[in-house]
């Protein structure tokens, strides 16, 4: 995983290291006999405290107590209004190198985790289920041979394979330069249980991380799956999504012939980061132009991955 | 980076585990008192060790003795020969996991460390030369702005940038739908020193892993820098490379416009493990199109990058 996988991130990290980097030099470590007449002395939680946060909590900001105390004190008509005369519980100020930002940081995102291309390459063993099937279709492209379809439900599915995935080997037999038939012909031979595929982790593939603007927006159109434009400073636009690209998964979750109101729904559900994985049209076009598209409509797999 | 960058790197790691099964297995831990009369009187420093290496040294192998010592008291004729009756120092056989194995392992590859495509954000500061130049030249591709020409020497090349990645923001201004002209523009009318420029890394590329063969193949054809065909059974076709797709890197460093026999000598100078970064051609040749050859022979950047 790269250090900055949005353009979002490398800001906050920026501004987070600038702020770490203001507040060493001009905040002061206030020793415990310093500052005798405390400058607000309506609030007696505030003082700038060595490694506190650089702006003051909402209660402290500007000196102003919204505490019932205070307010009893100075406006005892809002006093009233609380039923109880207990202190309200403020929620602490955060600590530490991001206290007071609300950092919008994709590290912490499931769906960042779930949605990792590595490129790499792995080994599944895959089983045949009841009627003799693994539930997996393939493509030729440029002598390599690439997962098209991932039957739900599957052996495969549950083994997880996913659409891209490169096939290597299976049963340790070297699948470059084979046909589509030929592969599906090696899996029918294959015996029932202990099928060693070993596959390179989706080529064609890249996930890009966008964060929501304040409206829920991530900024770019689709169509039929397609990305067809982008909006003006968007974090689609910041972060360098391209159009004439599929999408392939919407945090990590495959939305390959899903109608496109339902990606736009789990796109609004998915959380205020959302990891995109796209491939270049002419590869995917490629990839399913001999499958039915009820196939692909009805059969795929959308299953959301297991970290 | 991915677990296992080769499909050689996961077979190693298999055998290497299934080693170690079998040593924990078979190996029974010698205790002081154990093995009262040593199998091998000859040899006083073989012993089946907890933890020593499943097979013997040279040494060890069949108690064969070949100290001085050994040789003195059974072959006098061939003990003569040894100028001083020193003992000579048989290299300690190693001890680990990899015990015993000459294992292909990528992972301590600087090709590898320098050629990795993290497909991440980063941000580079650039400055003017003294003809006021940058050294980039780039290509607009799907909305997204990618740098197709990286000069030799020039502030661009220094600070890092290389071909294919994609340009998000120059001085704050997001670049996105921006056409070629465009960009070189914004360029232009930069001041001379501290020019920021965010770039995501390589969209369109990825690097494959390959290792030589005892005659030192890794087993493809390439042409005018574009791979057009695979060896059975070689290295490359069991890591999935790909036909149709354009050579840029050969372990990290530039080769774009460099001719095909100097390619091949990088290879072959390379070491044992070679990392090749691919684009697919299509890309590649859209890239391209609009620079002469001779400014890609001529000029391109060809220095090998610091990790």
């Amino acid at each position: 995983m790269s250090l900055y996988p949005s353009l979002e991130d490398m800001k906050v990290d920026q501004l987070a290291s600038a702020q770490l980097r203001y507040e060493a030099k001009h905040v002061q470590p206030a020793s415990p006999q310093a500052s005798a007449p405390p400058p607000y002395p309506l609030n007696p939680t505030y003082a700038p405290r060595a490694g506190a946060p650089l702006y003051p909590a909402l209660s402290d900001f500007m000196g102003l107590d919204l505490s019932p105390e205070a307010l009893a004190e100075l406006a005892p008509q809002y006093a009233v209004a609380v039923p109880q005369p207990t202190t309200v519980a403020v929620p602490a100020a955060p600590s530490g190198p991001l206290a007071g930002m609300v950092a919008p940081l994709s590290g912490q995102s499931l769906g960042l985790q779930r949605a990792q291309v590595t490129h790499g390459i792995r080994e599944l063993t895959l089983c045949k289920d009841g009627s003799g099937k693994v539930g997996v279709r393939v493509q030729a492209i440029n002598k390599g041979v690439f997962v098209c379809l991932v039957m739900k439900g599957s052996p495969a599915a549950l083994a997880g394979l996913r659409f891209g995935d490169q096939i290597l080997q299976i049963n340790g037999i070297t699948v470059a330069g084979l046909s589509m038939e030929q592969v599906h012909d090696l899996f029918r031979k294959s015996p029932v249980n202990g099928i060693s595929v070993i596959v390179r982790d989706r080529p064609f593939e890249r996930t890009i991380t966008l964060h929501k603007d304040s409206v829920g927006h991530i900024g770019f159109q689709f169509k039929n799956g397609k990305i067809i434009g982008l909006v003006k400073d968007s974090s689609a636009a910041r972060n360098g999504l391209l159009t004439e690209h599929h999408l392939l998964e919407v945090n990590g979750q495959n939305v390959v012939g899903i109608k496109d109101k339902e990606i736009t729904a789990l796109i609004e559900e998915g959380g205020p980061i959302i990891t995109v994985t796209v491939i270049p049209s002419f590869v995917y076009d490629h990839m399913v132009k001999k499958m039915a598209s009820s196939l692909i409509k009805g059969s795929m797999d959308h299953s959301i991955p297991s970290v």
